[in-house]
């Protein structure tokens, strides 16, 4: 270089320069200024959290997939295609009642209703075809990625619901119930919290993938719909006793069980809504293995617990126990440790073993236990959030789950009564007794067995 | 900077040259010309792209597992067995035929055998192991990302015949079709369009996942081999009645549906053929949210209608529709708005309730209802993107479906007719009554129930 | 220019000092010497290597969804639920063993007991929340992404047994030896190969993602527990003849097959361990398409096999031939060519056809076929390595073939043995003819059938 003296201060301005430009491609000015690594390019950034929220949009729509298969498992065959039926109608009717109402009654940006308390009306709207990267607006993901994800979460929401009230609810009254709660209960709740409502801005809520926001609305709902609508004929005796009413195929129930355990990493996982950064990956790579962890924890201890208590186990305290875990860890999967986590979900297994009989003793009908592993889970879950996360606040917390139980709860109840006085909600008792297939659908689920 | 008056000519020097670089590091000009936004750097765009494609190959492989689940919940117990087998050995011959034969007869490059019209003869080579950047051409994704795509493509094709064709046709002479289908019909026609034959070079035809490449193709084949093999016995009786022959299992039909729209995320989404941009991940994720969206307006229109035209629902039908739904959005899943989307498949769900019965009246026997869902949709898909996409003419696209349409209705039927006459199609009437299971596998589905 | 001549040295400097930064942008010094390719910014390699993990761990747990719906279709209608039950608590059992113990006794790191021959005990740790890019070692992949993908092998191996000794098994002693395969036997041996132990820093033994690894330390426990159990009653007969026992569900088997498929791109894509560089990608590619190759080699050559041995062919031959085809390509997935690919899934067909019958004559029962289809498949996908990967050696082969088939096969026998012994492995002769699942759960598996 002697030979170029004019060279060195060259290169040092050069790579000054080029250091000075640096920071501007990082996505974390912090990062970038305590270390040496080279950023993310933004648009990096912006196309992997993008991205993650797709492939999470995927393996959530799979857990509708995951309930009509745990849901027809766990009702009685000549129920089952009817029960099919609902979760296929169900996921449809939300997945456009969402577009038309929900997005934007959850996410309503500058036009609240009410401010932080009742969201807008609107129709959602993507990006336009081939966006160009200097329109696109690189601080966050992409809006079609956005929507198809929550979509599937409303959809979950719903989902909840069917297992509850299945095998003595006609079809039209249970479509009505659901356009209503996913265009309007769901989203006007989830926005308090998600949609940046009084819930997260001035109380602090804190609920990760929603075991509050998602799984206790469903399960609140559900919870409504069964009291209104009343047990299956048979269920109770008049001594108070209870006839257990098997489900008709368990490798359904089991493969319902495995879908939702599986779909449930990407309702928790891509929860984290980004990839693009070394402290986000390893975020959700932390979120992945505490996800498994609840729901393995859920599932030993339902196991164990009902050989105790029964003296044999039940396969469908199992699944259900694995559900609760996963309906557990939800709140907050990624502060706890995996033992902790595996802690965390095996309440939520405790929850089933006990809530199941207690909802009997109550003479509450749940066909597939939803209101112990959504409701009851879910409302653990969210509390036990303050024991890992320092942000968390147990009034914050209760508040939450009250604030949101009591709006869930007190308007399904009455959206269920609306129902049950205008268009009825139960078959005849011929047609229950008949079951919902050849009364109502005409196709049997099983005809040649 | 006053104190180094040279500094800031060089600071300014370093800037222009780091911008003047930059381009290269971007991989649309456009985009880099308009915009501060630090690009993709290529080799991640490279990537990505890839990546896209092979995540988007195993979602589509699933689609095998649902065709094999929704045709063996809608055939007769007796029959079960056998449609199993015959997808997954056609799933196994398509991905051993395509990579001897169809992916060079659909991507000849410059080795037309008649250039535009007809691709030619060798065996797909992939990168080599250990792949160096500096050998590699990063215009374009991997060759093995892009193969395992297509080749999933190819064997969705040969899916949608064995439903058609279910409880009548004989292993083998089904197996000799799907190598022909699959070798030679489906590539010949893809090549003319995403190969660059004279479909998009010279007609400007537009299909983005295949409506007509991949679904219509399906259809015609299955239209010639029901017509040629003829109907179930006692399907139809001579005084023109028809017995309907329910399906055995619906879990699984349901299951197989649900599979399906699951897949389809990858069909459609990934048929994009990159996320590496800006502009690519944004139209993913509209692609995702408009399959889902359409996928919806199906089921819910079959849903409706049957309630209407037949007093009751009928849940095969809403599967169906949910189908022709995602059928119909597959040739423009890009340029809708959400709602636009729907009612594009819910004209999916339209056809399917009405060419329904209108096949059984003609005395086509068509068993999982492959030809409304696959043929007739996918036409009404393809011509319906001239609505949304500004490139596409309905001359094009009636002339690509016309010309895909005649070419493999024709060569299919011969080959149907070919295989009648030499090794015969049908088992015996005895071996049919007996059920397939017995007759040819020797392995009955339920032996138990 | 020449209105400044200074700016000619300068952008050239600045260019220069351009270039001089990128190889420390770039993840791979070799290729960014020899080619100009803007390299993939460190963070971003670390992301996307992250990332396939985690998507990996997600496609191999729903293996376990796949092993359950195979072995739940292939007992009999009797055993169904208890399959069921073994499945989801081996899963739930092997999810919270793998961090106690399982990780670290398979990772030591530099905390060996006997350096490269048993690792540590200690309970696996994740990053701390929030990880910041500074604190990161970029030069691996997150240690949760990876702990994610690694359990679920861990639970691989052990679903492999499950279904060897069905039918005749209590639940208990099935999760003591669960644990002890999962918590000791797997991750000791399996640190020999992956954890940087003798057979990979000594012997050189290639195993790309577990044929020996994984899927023969399966079989080789699975042997042993059927030889300690011993057949089913009724299985063999005094005279020496075999009685066929029919699975009870031909599409739940099938549906299981197809999910191993699928989660097997999982299990061998993901095993590169990397997206992050233009070759790895380019190699995960390959890895997919010659997964998919040899499955389908595996599975024709089963069907015309069994066809020409047999007359008929057997559906539940043509699904162990999938499978086989897939245990054979794992060791080297790779180096093969797509050809090559199908040949040794095809070997993996014929050692199914016939090595399945006979162990029925050596009056081994292996319900499901697990054996043939891990363990001699599995053997003969490690030994094939050698003709395809240049770095393989027969003598490494073959001498971690037997120190691992050793091992494993004599502790599990220990183990076997000593649970007999001790709390007993079979229900009682009353019992296996009642069936398990009225026996042990008090949950029949298809109540109304």
């Amino acid at each position: 270089m002697t030979a170029f003296p004019i060279f060195k201060p060259l290169v040092f301005a050069a790579l000054a320069s080029l250091s000075a430009a640096l920071p501007a491609l990082g996505q974390d000015g912090a990062i970038a200024g305590e270390t040496a690594i080279p950023e993310v390019p933004i648009a990096v950034k912006y196309i992997l959290d993008s991205f993650i929220m797709v492939l999470g949009g995927i393996l959530v729509m799979w857990m509708a997939a995951g309930f009509a298969m745990l849901e027809s498992g766990l009702v009685r065959s000549k129920n089952v295609s009817m029960q099919l039926l609902k979760n296929v109608a169900m996921y449809g009717l939300v997945s456009i009642v969402y577009y038309l109402i929900g997005y934007k009654m959850m996410y309503p940006g500058d036009q609240w209703l009410v401010p932080g308390l009742l969201g807008g009306f609107g129709i959602a709207v993507l990006e336009p075809v081939g966006l160009a990267a200097s329109e696109a607006d690189l601080s966050y993901a992409t809006v079609s990625s956005d929507f198809f994800f929550q979509v599937m979460f409303c959809a979950t929401a719903a989902s909840i619901v069917s297992g509850t009230v299945a095998e003595r609810i006609r079809l039209s009254p249970f479509l009505v119930f659901v356009f209503i709660l996913t265009g309007l209960i769901y989203p006007i709740q989830a926005a308090w919290h998600w949609g940046g409502g009084f819930l997260s801005s001035a109380w602090g809520f804190s609920d990760f993938a929603g075991s509050t926001t998602v799984h206790s609305v469903g399960g609140w709902a559900a919870l409504a719909g069964a009291l209104v609508l009343g047990a299956r004929n048979g269920k109770y005796n008049p001594d108070g006793t209870v006839n257990a009413i098997p489900g008709s195929n368990m490798p359904l129930a089991t493969l319902g069980m495995f879908i939702l355990w599986m779909g449930w990493f990407g309702f928790n996982g891509a929860s984290q809504l980004a990839i693009g950064s070394v402290g986000d990956i390893a975020d959700v790579g932390r979120v992945m293995a505490n996800t498994n962890a609840a729901a393995a924890g859920g599932a030993i201890t339902a196991l164990i617990l009902t050989m105790l208590v029964y003296g044999k186990t039940d396969l469908t305290f199992v699944l259900n126990g694995a559900l609760a875990g996963l309906v557990s860890i939800t709140a907050e999967p990624l502060y706890p440790g995996l033992g902790t986590a595996s802690l965390i979900g095996a309440v939520g297994g405790v929850i089933v073993v006990f809530t199941v009989p207690l909802l009997d003793r109550l003479r509450i009908d749940d066909v597939v236990g939803a209101i112990p592993v959504h409701l009851f889970a879910g409302i653990w879950g969210t509390i036990v959030v303050v024991l890992t996360n320092p942000d968390a606040t147990i009034g914050a917390q209760i508040g939450g789950i009250a604030i949101v139980g009591l709006f869930t709860f007190s308007v399904s109840a009455a959206i269920w009564f609306a129902l049950k006085l205008t268009m009825g909600l139960r078959p005849s008792a011929d047609d229950e007794a008949l079951g919902l297939d050849k009364a109502e659908i005409g196709v049997e689920a099983y005809p040649e067995f």
